[in-house]
């Protein structure tokens, strides 16, 4: 049983990897920490997990010093750049922040408006999209987990900037649901007022932007990106519109998703259009494409706690420890 | 006093008229129809206007023969058609369904998937959007109420069409809230699924897609339109994506909106984010934009059942009627 | 034009005041406070107002010494006992809070959990609930304006309390929308959590039983009442369960409540089921019943920021000030 | 192996069924039904599952002629009677209807409303609530699968009427989510109003009350019941309201409740406040009490799915073939 210990377990994305890891056949959760919360048990922070988890939360210290071959880190962004540099080099780290993802340092801090400190351990990391360069993965010990925006839409463009099939610039229109603001109550996340509100934030400057860039990297695409708050729970829902370089047909336009990701356990074709409630609680991507000849829309939705987060995040876990991918992340959407 | 009657008042647009109309203090409904709900009581299929509407709903006929000053079409697409060329000249019509808006009746068949056949009475219809062309209004007695979608994003773009400052193709992402559907449960509607379920529909299809670019006219700046369901009940969000032919700065921007509906009693210039839920159950449109300097979004917002359809209605009726523009329609935005 | 001073006017109960006195023809906002936003413009906190309203909060002070004829009281429990006692006799003060309701002061303690201060003003105190003593109001100058579940429950519960039909104890399941917890976010009104729980809380020392029992007053009938978190915005839902003393028929319920109630401009005796959905925005209270012969059910619904919080206040208002008991508050419910 | 089939499984019930067996390691799915879908892919009705489930509905005949181990009856009321008399003795058949709960066929025609036309089946079937008699279940071969507003209720109260704790009549106010209005769209679970509504039906008559009071059985103590629709998606949430015989403490409670439940693997004891969300996608049931000394109230709290229908059909399942009585549906709950 390889031992695990989540530091920064009291958040939405701390506490999916508890519920994932739970499930998994090959770990052991040993520590769990939380600033706010430690000494008391997980249990009373989540009342649906009582008689299920009997963990208490650890302060940091004593989860680093835990004895575990994985460390998953879903720490706020700006935290993990302090903890890494003092790992030792055989713990497997996870890393589910913004620390790690950029190589740029410049870029880091024009969008998380702090500088990246943790310079020196940047080389170590690699990017876990595991359906764009499974390969990078393995034998590594450092992974930044991608971003739930990042994740849904280098996903549905890739392919597409790969084949060069785009003319100009892309736009991409991201929906989201609550639980992406995570466990702290902000006026966003208000009852009264989310339950019945949509809008956007942070135009033309969110920091899954950069994460988008870096991946697709082609400056004859511009990668436009807006994110909007909606009354979902869980869920991404992004839509890309483009201009297609030359006309391309609905089969050949499936044949090309088919070529990228056809072998693929966790992206799912869908032959029409697909919708946030079909991926709920599961690891699936679902994208879908329409076409007028001249321009198209690419569709991708996945659940942000998962493969935005902490299934991804296991997925990336089981690549490098020579685990079956799919283990404890193969259960089927949950709907209604 | 003038005498309303409204034709397919069982329907949410129907139901939001009476609602408005009650407020209304130079009218009086003399009568309302419902094919499904004849004889039966206003209030006892809308059972929050017990006490307040002792109105039976009436077949067609009846309706149609009162002599009512105004007639309100509330019906599905492809009634009005069959209704209008019957009805006597001086009776002011105010057709909420999409058969007299668009100008090309290939167009017609085409997005709504059978003929027009009133091509005689199209020529007596204007499009009323008073924004865009308030005058046309005056001294008619037939109006195409325009479509929720074609509101939100005709107001959105218009300056921006009319004054050239688009390059290349306008992508238009619009999310709509559940009463957009109507009164009549699907699967689409069925709270189970749609409590928690974002995906978009009739991809390059939609049928207020020719109604925006009949308007906006412009072969240079193809539109693409695409509407999302979402878990609102009320409002339209829509988000336009573009590159600007020649950089713009923010204060720019706001001068042209402030030029076009800087006295404009019903479009509101938002600076910052606007949000679906600050214009429920009024007829506001907010609108707002941000730039990079090379690319523009801009975001419209607006209720569906009010500037989206029967606020407008009643808009169009005060401009016909010679009443005060915004009588009956100029209560505040509810929140929360 | 009665001039109008608000203070707390940050909160959802505040808001409320301001939307329906905005509509009140015959008052005027002169000033509206808010301790934590003193400055600001209202419609920057809430931007539905926007273009509407162009007040700004005012510090309490300022809107205690204002030339106001009527000053509403909207802040949180405790804070209206500290200002009342300072206040010209003269002045109309109408108190949203607790501080004024209850006539026993360790009863106050007992529930609030902090002593009530301002002894010496409570003598000047009537409970504003019109429909139970109208007579009372007039002339007064110090108003208690009752709490949300109160209201619910009075008036659901008063005729049978008064007539003596009731064998043994009552018990009242009542259920509440988000609104009800205020504007400043919590755990409990935590989106991701909140739109699918539904959770019991405070059992037996809701402190707006007190109020309830105070005006029922029957030792015979123990009155047990727990409030219900739901995902609803607005709204109360109550339900009243108790023994009949002698069996009633349908008919004879109807015909007790039409005495009680059959004149009231804001009560509605709903022959079936009532619905939440079918007083919000509105002042009306519906009420419904349903007998097996030996024990009875009452369920009444209103909108807690209407009937059960502003609404009310204004009706207060408009009866201390000799307007029309209606005015202001005479909208129909908004469905959907 | 053993070999499933399921009759019904396009309605909500039946797709549960097929989401828990999935993830059952000693059964395979051979067959399922649906009238009105019979011939197209489960996944074309459902796409959560494409590419996870590659079953097509197929007619009724089928199912029940596959050489199935396990039979699931998942239809509407009144379907099960018809064909369960046709059934081989030795085939395990699970109804999760309520054609098969009610011993007295008068009780069965008042509630369901026609009556039980297959008397002669009705001895074969045990009452399957393994909390209340797991051993009534072994070796037998028919389960009438009980409601889920009876689950929920009867195991709240259940200690308490065997204990004869309670004096006079007991009060139930019991709050569904709409999957339990099942598949189909109706106004009552029409988004536009089910969204932000909250009401009662079937006062006094709904049919999982005389399957509680068959149970709980006890002329002493009436069982009133009062089902409400809310907003929720899935959950049962129910109050229970008594007076005591003698008053009891909080240990005292507790320590009932630990008699009876201690050692469930499904039945938790909340210290607080229960909350629906805490057992979503699980089959737990939560119970919590509080008392005033001489007043009762009991919550309980379970999924309408699982613990309330197929969660409770597997437990039965697994007990009446011998496997752990946990297998595939110890999934912890699912927050947020």
């Amino acid at each position: 049983m390889l031992k695990i210990a989540v530091a920064g377990g009291s958040g939405y994305g701390g506490l999916e990897l508890i519920s994932i890891l739970l499930r998994h056949p090959n770990v052991e959760i040993k520590a769990v920490s939380s600033e706010q919360h430690a000494g008391i048990e997980v249990c009373r922070l989540y009342p649906h997990l009582r008689g299920i988890v009997d963990l208490r939360f650890s302060p940091m210290e004593e989860v680093l010093s835990s004895a575990a071959d994985v460390l998953f880190l879903a720490l706020p962004h700006g935290k993990a750049m302090h903890v890494v540099p003092k790992l030792p080099a055989e713990l497997i780290v996870i890393d589910l922040s913004g620390d790690f993802r950029l190589h740029d340092p410049d870029e880091f801090e024009h969008y998380y408006g702090f500088p990246m400190t943790a310079l020196e351990s940047l080389p170590e990391f690699v990017y876990g999209l595991p359906e764009i360069g499974r390969d990078r993965l393995r034998g590594k010990h450092r992974v930044a987990n991608p971003g739930c925006f990042a994740t849904a839409t280098i996903l549905a463009l890739y392919p597409l900037y790969r084949e060069s099939w785009i003319d100009g610039s892309v736009y991409v229109d991201s929906k989201t649901g609550s639980s992406g603001a995570g466990r702290t109550p902000t006026p966003g996340t208000h009852h009264p007022r989310r339950s019945h509100s949509l809008f956007p934030y942070k135009p033309f400057a969110h920091q899954h932007l950069p994460e988008m860039r870096q991946v697709l990297a082609n400056s004859d695409n511009p990668l436009i990106f807006q994110a909007h708050s909606t009354p979902l729970v869980r869920g991404i829902f992004a839509s890309h519109y483009l201009k297609l370089k030359a006309p391309k047909t609905a089969p050949q336009i499936e044949e090309l998703y088919a070529d990228y990701y056809g072998r693929e356990p966790f992206v799912r074709w869908i032959p029409g259009m697909p919708d946030s409630s079909s991926v709920e609680h599961s690891n699936y991507v679902d994208i879908a494409a329409s076409t007028d000849g001249e321009h198209l829309i690419v569709w991708s939705t996945l659940d942000n706690l998962q493969k935005g987060a902490a299934g991804q995040a296991v997925q990336n876990m089981n690549i490098l420890c020579g685990f079956e991918e799919t283990t404890a992340i193969d259960q089927a959407p949950l709907f209604p």
